[in-house]
């Protein structure tokens, strides 16, 4: 199939979520689309490649350094949120419920992975909190060990600048079914239960 | 996240099998090994893009044409094995059982795709058969109702030339239970068995 080809599937095949196979019909379909799919790719690579960048205050990735995020005057500073990854950035940016600044630690802290404190963006995030205004950082990170564990050290790190630290709800998710739900998660919500009729006293 | 990144990941998302999901996280990742991934495909895209092309005999795509398998004079030209795809043409190459030549159909005949004879490599396929020294055609389409409509009608198609056609076994796959497999492919191993005995008379 020629070697260009071989190793084009190589490389797609490195992409997270495809395996040898579905890299092979993903470089096949891109030779079969050449017009509309191969080329405008080809050149969205080329394109992003030359134009992507780390922004150096919150970590995020954008066109802009620092990004559109941490540049609209219309956020609110005071407010921070910090995440694992970008993608998580993502997904609360498509909930829309979030109108403050982000802060993103690049991954948990892992002794398996031996991903230390140092690996992270937290060093940056104290700095941060300590010379702006910040009234309130929220941990957004996702609910497993990890994640958790991390949760912990960073507010730590965080308790000399004072600022508030808080942390999104564990529970059962929106259209949740407790029969399908896990023991944790059960016993996270139980124990996290608020009062129903305290708002009509 | 800016309009360049937002365009990668649509596109990337047009590769089969990647959702929107699976297309932010391969984006991210690429962005993320910028050097040692990212570049690295942005520059075999542009560089398989430039030379990659259809063999004018076979239907294979290759960096030249004819393809290198049409090419190869220790290929047996006198058997002619045809398959739906690309992807089957590698698949067989991968097995090494095959040494002569293959002839790509492009999918199969398919009313609800609206697919006719037409729009596959038959036509291409009889003058092949006809104006060379071919002694036997395999069929080695999917073993599906499309794939099967498909071989009939292309043997139809042959039977002028009076070339040999042949297909390939169906049957219990290599390791397959008996208890996971389906009621046709039972029916269909029961029916095309073969007397084992009748090798040592």
């Amino acid at each position: 199939m020629g070697p260009e080809i071989q190793e084009l599937i190589r490389l797609i095949g490195k992409l997270p979520g495809l395996g040898p196979r579905s890299a092979r019909r993903a470089a096949l379909h891109l030779i079969k689309n050449k017009h509309n799919l191969f080329k405008p790719m080809a050149q969205a690579m080329q394109h992003t490649l030359s134009v992507v960048r780390e922004c150096n205050i919150c970590g995020n990735v954008d066109t802009q350094d620092p990004c559109a995020l941490c540049q609209d005057p219309r956020r609110d500073s005071s407010i921070l949120c910090i995440v694992e990854d970008v993608t998580d950035l993502w997904a609360l940016e498509r909930s829309a419920s979030f109108q403050g600044r982000y802060h993103i630690l690049g991954g948990t802290l892992s002794a398996l992975d031996g991903k230390g404190p140092d690996d992270l963006r937290i060093g940056s995030l104290v700095q941060r909190v300590a010379h702006s205004k910040i009234n309130e950082v929220i941990m957004a990170l996702n609910a497993t060990v990890d994640g958790q564990t991390t949760a912990h050290y960073v507010t730590e790190r965080l308790h000399p600048t004072g600022v508030k630290v808080s942390v999104i709800a564990h529970g059962i998710p929106l259209g949740g079914e407790l029969d399908y739900l896990d023991d944790g998660t059960l016993t996270t919500a139980l124990n996290a239960r608020r009062e129903l009729n305290a708002q009509f006293t």
